[in-house]
């Protein structure tokens, strides 16, 4: 009987993370000799929450189309199972194909609003389309996440915020994604060690209740933690009951004490997260634990937190999984919501025709916002240098005393970007969202960053 | 500088996703020499929809259990950052860490409820602890995916349900594992190629609407693309008039009938499909293309296709996207909804005592349930086949005249389970939602099925 697999995406065989019908149409452009030069842009019409995103994920993005190339085991099994149509001569074509084009973009990290380009990729027809599906999933994903946690961090202020998510995200390399973005966004680090391992970020945990319930008393579990990890004891309290908990907890503090060592913290899983924490607190201070720090855990989101900070709850610290990992578009306080996705998209925007003019495409039946024209984006900013307006132009367009967002990233096939490390996306992450104005940063009804249209634009959208 | 990173997961390393309490409370159990034999239980608590969940993910789980090994670097890179507590002695253990224990699960695609075991696994506590994280990620997955699209397939009836969310999933895995569960619970494929490859199952599609935009009119994009596949000829109508598209179809449909081929389908992708595929099979059958069918796609679900049906839209197949790789918990009917993801659970249910009894383990704090004990599912038919009546019991417990749901995946740390083909496990899950008997697949306010607990579990439960 053959193993049962894995099912891990192998790196060899990435190229054909495509819709099919990214071949069907590239293979009728190349039956019919089709190489115009065309600008597609991912932009994203409206956000499931709030009034900003962060974007995200451009650096796998970049790493997918610079290694683009299609081998020859999975040509072969295109070609036997695609059925009559597909012939030799674009299969063959595939098996040359490496991306000649231009690609401009925000660096991650940035914020930006609905219906500015955020990548725009310009080149040949063909090249420009295959890139479709894997580019989505990914810019889709990751800025869901960033943008999601960017809003926890903003309202957790000082306090930490740990993903705890990956037993709820969407397969491994969710777990492993959501755990870069949400680094990217200033979260403090994560729970799962082999993102520790891949993005070289802290990985950071406590102790499973299970562990606790395999001891004869919660406070030979302490003890015996305590013992292992003298230089990093965190206990976990609400096993049994909250308060008997913690009053075990500065049991076992107490002894650490006496050894040299000290209780980081403990941790609070379940009930009233800002009743149990304000009596917690008084309970280490009394005992003389006023540095021990107190996490707290249980499906959390940045609406919560917002609560529990509102409330006066003394906690150090949040760990958030479901709703982080998610990007939960759902409001607990309020019980509304909707899909867990980003509805990006990548759009034709511009045809280069055969006098050398650019022709604008918009799509006419669906009646949704698509500004024609390959774009940028400008910024300015106010006395106090924080964002004041963005005008989107068309690209050769100038805009006085702006600063142009999307930055070349590959020129003629050839990466020209230099990638900072996550490190520092994360820290230009955070004085993004710094920089925008307070009120666009409200969890709720933020009123819409004011985005104007160019001159140029504004004559072709209207 | 260093290249970008694509971030995919690498399978010699994937022993690292774990969160990192698991490393702590395996460590605390290796330094206190704590080998005590326990079981914990996969199990969800409730549904985000319907009253049945399908079971989906064993096989990656099983793979990653059976193939489970730290690596050497690994094991030094966790040295060098883990800080002072962790000792080589854990790290060497870990070096020849081999699972030994027995798990036993219901098979794939088997219909299921809440607060039933789906997988046990019992063996030493700190294997069993272990793979907690990776078997949750990729249950509560799977298994959410394979219960929307179960959904779907059922109201869709004999109508084909078709997986096109690759660019709404989370991540490159989830757009890859949706599209199993996916074709596990009953979809005819997927539009994902590298799903097709991976899966061995059906990749679909059409073209998008940049191939039209991308030519000076939709009649000669039409005319272009069944050139390339007169064989394969499904035409998108709505990039700019639906009607009028489908009219270009019709002059299209001819000529390729006329070259001896025919017009196997239009797509609708936007606008009120009940109206429009009325208005469309019209057209076509007046013109005498009665056997062309009508696919239709855009921001649907299980609620929008029953919607469609009970309109007596004449569709033919459905394109799901971003509800099924999300498994939305969403009703856009209602307007209800909540977090895209399953809250399984993999808890501490019963710890041989050193007298060799079997001590029960309950967790008291949150007032969430949890049953005591190595568990059971036994199941009985009515007198039409059909399912009548779960019997939660304890392990060894007898339950007369029911077929027990959980058999046997690894003895002794050794595969004895002969994984099905996905095609068969396919099978059988469209056989398991047919012998639910139809009130509980009700979309909305379906009644719970009758789960009781046996004598002797009743005995501990209240």
């Amino acid at each position: 009987m053959p193993p049962p697999k894995l099912g891990l995406v192998n790196p060899n065989e990435i190229a054909l993370f495509l819709d099919y019908y990214e071949l069907t149409s590239t293979k009728t452009d190349f039956d019919h000799e089709n190489d115009a030069l065309v600008t597609q842009e991912y932009f994203v019409r409206s956000l499931p929450f709030g009034s900003y995103l962060v974007s995200a994920g451009l650096e796998q993005v970049i790493a997918f189309i610079t290694n683009l190339r299609f081998e020859e085991k999975d040509l072969g099994w295109l070609e036997a199972t695609s059925g009559p149509d597909f012939r030799n001569g674009f299969l063959d074509f595939l098996m040359n194909f490496k991306f000649s084009g231009d690609i401009y973009a925000v660096p991650e990290g940035t914020v930006v609003f609905p219906n500015e380009p955020i990548i725009n990729v310009t080149g040949p027809t063909i090249e420009v389309q295959l890139i479709e599906t894997y580019l989505l999933n990914i810019m889709n994903f990751q800025s869901l996440i960033a943008t999601k946690t960017a809003r926890m961090v903003d309202v957790a202020d000082e306090r930490t915020v740990v993903d705890f998510g990956a037993r709820r995200a969407h397969g491994r390399d969710a777990a492993l994604l959501a755990a870069r973005a949400a680094y990217l966004a200033g979260a403090t680090g994560t729970s799962l060690v082999l993102a520790g391992k891949m993005w070289d970020i802290p990985y950071i945990g406590t102790m499973p209740h299970a562990f606790i319930q395999n001891r004869p008393n919660e406070l030979q579990a302490f003890r015996e933690y305590s013992a292992s990890f003298p230089h990093n004891t965190i206990l976990l309290v609400d096993t049994y009951d909250t308060l008997e908990g913690v009053r075990n907890a500065i049991i076992v503090g107490k002894e650490l004490h006496e050894q040299g060592y000290r209780l980081i913290g403990i941790r609070l899983d379940s009930g009233d997260l800002a009743k149990l924490s304000i009596e917690a607190r008084k309970l280490l201070d009394e005992a003389g634990f006023e540095k021990s720090k107190i996490f707290v855990s249980s499906d959390l989101d940045e609406y919560r937190i917002e609560e529990l900070i509102r409330a006066d709850a003394p906690i150090d610290g949040f760990g958030v999984g479901t709703r982080l990992v998610t990007g939960a578009n759902f409001n607990p306080i309020t019980r509304e919501g909707g899909v867990s996705a980003l509805p990006g998209v990548y759009k034709l925007v511009e045809r280069i025709g055969k006098d050398g003019h650019p022709i604008p495409k918009t799509k006419l039946s669906a009646q949704k916002v698509l500004l024609p024209f390959r774009k940028q984006v400008h910024r300015q900013f106010d006395e106090n240098g924080l964002f004041h307006r963005d005008t989107i132009s068309r690209w050769e367009e100038e805009v006085p005393d702006a600063e142009p967002l999307l930055v070349p990233i590959i020129q003629q096939g050839v990466l020209t970007y230099d990638f900072p490390l996550l490190e520092e996306s994360r820290q230009y992450c955070r004085s993004q969202v710094e920089l925008l104005p307070k009120s666009y940063r409200l969890l709720s009804e933020a009123p819409k960053f004011p985005v104007k249209l160019s001159p140029e634009l504004e004559k072709v959208a209207s």
